[in-house]
């Protein structure tokens, strides 16, 4: 009780000596604005700008890749620090296991992986020089995001994703090598979520006028750095550590830091293969014609958050006739952030409500409806796998 | 230009109003305290006590068992308002989906599974009424842990569950039962990290004297409420549907409301089955005996903060000669936390630094160290999967 007590009496002191500064304050408040305007009102303009800025926004992604070391190398001084807590004899076993050696070697990956995140950070200020105009510290740079995209350069273009990207991109590419070769070139595939654009780029590769579609700047200055001649001039010129920053799941050490070089081919834009850097949704029919002939999308239904718009926009932008090529899981984003989120079933009841013909499961072979069990940006050295059971369809615009 | 300089102005009308008394405000702060203090000094006691409560508290644990309802619903709620705000032509075609429908049973999901967290909370009160004697309204409940163990539920007490202990518990008690019947009565056997305690109650009806060591009353809660001849009289009197909350990765929406009826086997405490519901660092060896003779750690070691503290540990606790069974993955808590996050290779070389002998993969079958393919509280039914490389061993204290 004695300590209740005690605390009782130094509350009422404490909210004495606060309480005619803090009355005038919250009056001023309550005049002049709400308390989330606060931080715009002290700091003004530019932070809330900087607050403005879109999650997947060209300033937020540069910002992000520009912050990368700065950021990495604060994980890895946390890191020392909670190991330079434990006691003397734990350093002791810890520097035998090669512990100090092995957070050394993560600092010269941060090394590694920071020339790449450099160089896209500069290529964002040479090709979005407009956009980044304004000073850029007031941005929070997304961690994760950057490390997620350097981790799509292992999927999409090196040869350590090759086994992963064969077995996804194979069912699709399958329905599009069975049309014959000179017709491709009158027919317009879409891509959208198209990621780092290795499936759009071979799409375009077989022959097809294809747009790689795309909202997130993480995803667009990482796809620009490898198109840009005058920062990848060929195969395997980069190298990353792209799996050094999770050190669970691992057998051996040396797995963790492994190099991986990319691209092992070296993409180009072209008639044949152009971007659209922008939300799907805001996406129109190509001019002088009734639509795309193709719509391709792989791991991407599920990022919307309202699947019924999404489905009715890959409708609007088809022609009559046109084909919807899918291949992906059903993540959607949870917390109530998605309007719906459908179970396969619905999806596809969906998809015939909004007016296409789904491939059934006794369709040939080729545009059967089927389940592909794949891995989305894996490790394969490493002792834990999510392992997606894909849902693949070709749908039709009816008539 | 003109909107910078229209905010330029706004932000000096702004601070210079609010000058005065965030002058005041700040000075009296800095001289009472810092500002992480504000909450306490302005609300008192009762909050400053409640975020002193650890997170696998007994108080923590039954405020979040009995906020589950509370905190469900307003789940729910968010997932309402966020599918009403399409557009009316998109809410008819997810009222045609049954979407309003699926929303619905999920509220009478939630109903469910509230009886059972309700009762959680009650055996709290009972069992624990001097802990609980204070108030709980200031502790926020923790939703994320409540459904975990409502899921362990299913992995450890359902026939749901059973595939999965197979592939996990065998290796292990394939070891136990390889000793006579009549030598297990002498052998103390400890589960660090027990959770809802259904292998240590396997080992104890092999007729081992066995401890189920839990430090997250999560847990103890949920496993004291399957003990209780009051809470839990028979098999299978219980229902919950564990996989409602969430929405993802489902073909049809039925299997996301399956009823799962526990406990397959009810089980009690005994001479043979006690408890030990602390920090595994904090136990010594049993009374008038030089150790335990066996420690199973099942899914626990890379839970540690400090893995070499927890080796040492399991040496400590066990008698010369005794032996350490593990199986389990190695995904360490991250962000600096853990003050070392080993490979499988340096656990292996950290357990002979601390004085085990472990055994080799050229060990006969019953020992030998292996891998073995596993998941955890998985939805056997979804589209998705965690797939863990668990690796299994048999390590003997020196003598």
């Amino acid at each position: 009780m004695s300590s209740i007590h005690w605390h009782d009496i130094l509350v009422s002191d404490y909210l004495l000596a606060l309480l005619i500064p803090l009355v005038l304050f919250v009056l001023t408040l309550q005049i002049l604005g709400s308390p989330q305007d606060l931080p715009d009102i002290i700091f003004g303009y530019r932070n809330a700008r900087a607050d403005a800025v879109g999650h997947f926004s060209v300033q937020r992604a540069a910002a992000s890749y520009g912050q990368y070391a700065q950021l990495s190398r604060s994980e890895l001084a946390t890191m020392r620090k909670s190991y330079g807590r434990m006691s003397w004899a734990h350093r002791r076993i810890g520097y035998e296991l090669g512990y100090t050696q092995k957070l050394a070697r993560l600092e010269m990956s941060i090394d590694t992986n920071t020339i790449v995140s450099d160089a896209i950070a500069n290529l964002a200020r040479e090709e979005f020089a407009d956009e980044l105009s304004h000073e850029q510290h007031g941005i929070s740079g997304d961690i994760g995001r950057v490390r997620e995209s350097l981790k799509h350069f292992v999927r999409d273009w090196s040869d350590e994703g090759r086994t992963e990207r064969e077995k996804i991109f194979r069912p699709i590419l399958d329905v599009l090598r069975d049309v014959p070769g000179e017709k491709r070139r009158e027919m317009q595939v879409l891509v959208p979520g198209a990621g780092l654009g290795r499936l759009a780029w071979e799409i375009s590769e077989l022959g097809y006028p294809t747009t790689a579609n795309e909202l997130s700047f993480f995803m667009n200055l990482a796809l620009r750095f490898l198109l840009s001649p005058e920062h990848t001039r060929g195969p395997n010129q980069h190298v990353l550590q792209p799996y050094a920053s999770w050190f669970s799941h691992q057998r051996v050490t040396d797995t963790l830091f492994r190099k991986i070089s990319f691209p092992d081919a070296v993409p180009r834009l072209s008639d044949n293969f152009v971007l659209a850097e922008r939300d799907f949704l805001s996406l129109r029919v190509p001019k002088g014609t009734q639509g795309y002939d193709i719509v391709v999308t792989l791991f991407f239904i599920d990022t919307s958050l309202n699947v019924i718009e999404t489905l009715e926009h890959i409708y609007a932008v088809l022609r009559p006739g046109g084909k919807w090529i899918n291949l992906g899981p059903l993540l959607w984003t949870g917390g109530g952030q998605a309007a719906v989120e459908l179970s396969l079933e619905e999806v596809l009841k969906l998809a015939e409500t909004v007016g296409f013909d789904v491939s059934g499961e006794d369709a040939p072979e080729l545009t059967r409806r089927r389940t592909v069990e794949c891995e989305y940006t894996a490790d394969k050295a490493a002792m834990m796998r999510w392992l997606y059971q894909a849902e693949f369809w070709v749908a039709t615009k009816k008539l």
